[in-house]
């Protein structure tokens, strides 16, 4: 089976991204992380690709007319290290229609909710406050919404009396760490089938 | 402990109101179904109460001018059955703020999705072709929204590959019938205790 590069956007921590470059390492996935990408200069996600001996760029919007211009250097840095897959590991910014179409069906991202629950920013906090007994996380891929895509994987996480949000969201973290290399695993090995916006897990 | 009188609301078959019958004929719950109520005078939950020997009484909405004359014939209804506590069981409507007014942080919901998930009707449907990993049920304290009150209990179902709406709808039904009698007894034993909306439980 050949190898699949995958290019991970990051703005942060990029604890995620750490999660699938061992998965990796540690052979569970036949691919490798070819290239990491951030929107922020001083994300450590860049600092572990280099720690890790992967290409880390920064690009900066600002730099850029618009989200076009800067899409274009996000497909060309990403077409010049062969990406197959992108993987969004809180990256902060919507992807546009540019992104999309360079790699229809390519792209996924991690979300710290049960979606469609508690889409966009801060959703342990979210859900905390609102009070459901469970939360978790969800990979899917991306489409033109806000966390709207079809779901590939998701982990269920309880909400235990006297938790505080924070403790909330490092239980997720942990699950997030788990299902992102799984799902990764899944597209780089073909069982990912769409139906509609269902998708099905062939195995 | 005294007795607590319920007063179930069911437009339907009346399943949850049947497990409801049930457990405090068991004795899991200190409380008794003092009166079923319907809108619907098809319901089969009218006929699962007359079964059980309970009041079962049909109240048609269009025999009256508004949405809280018929409200008020509900209120009247309940209270001449003492009700302390109000369960909706698949009840069809929307509950006004003169119901709300009468019984205030005492009429509960279950709803067959992970809430905030899925509000509204056909529940089950809208998660299997969201195309959800999990789904599930919600026990909830009624408020003025659709589906929104505070969360008391939830059960989380899987979706299986292959899975018709079908199937899961049946498989969250269990769980419904679960914990729809414990979220009683919680109420009944003085378990629930509201901090902003989210609800805690002291056991």
């Amino acid at each position: 089976m050949s190898i699949l590069n995958i290019g991970v956007l990051a703005s942060g921590r990029g604890s995620n991204l750490q999660s699938i470059i061992d998965a990796c390492a540690a052979g569970l996935i036949p691919a490798r992380v070819a290239v990491v990408i951030s929107d922020n200069p001083k994300a450590y996600a860049l600092s572990r690709a280099s720690l890790a001996g992967i290409p880390a760029v920064h690009v900066w919007p600002r730099d850029f007319n618009s989200r076009e211009a800067y899409e274009q250097q996000i497909i060309h840095t990403l077409t010049a290290h062969n990406a197959g897959l992108v993987c969004l590991a809180g990256y902060m910014r919507l992807v546009g229609r540019e992104l999309l179409q360079a790699f229809p069906g390519r792209i996924l991202n991690i979300h710290p909710a049960l979606l469609p629950a508690f889409p966009g920013l801060h959703a342990q906090e979210q859900a905390w406050r609102y009070g459901v007994k469970y939360s978790g996380c969800t990979v899917h891929f991306v489409d033109e919404g806000m966390d709207t895509g079809p779901i590939i994987i998701q982990a269920v996480v309880p909400v235990w009396e006297g938790d505080t949000a924070d403790q909330l969201a490092e239980r997720i973290l942990a699950e997030e760490h788990r299902i992102y290399p799984e799902a990764i695993r899944l597209f780089a090995t073909g069982k990912l089938a769409l139906e509609g916006r269902r998708v099905r897990v062939k195995e």
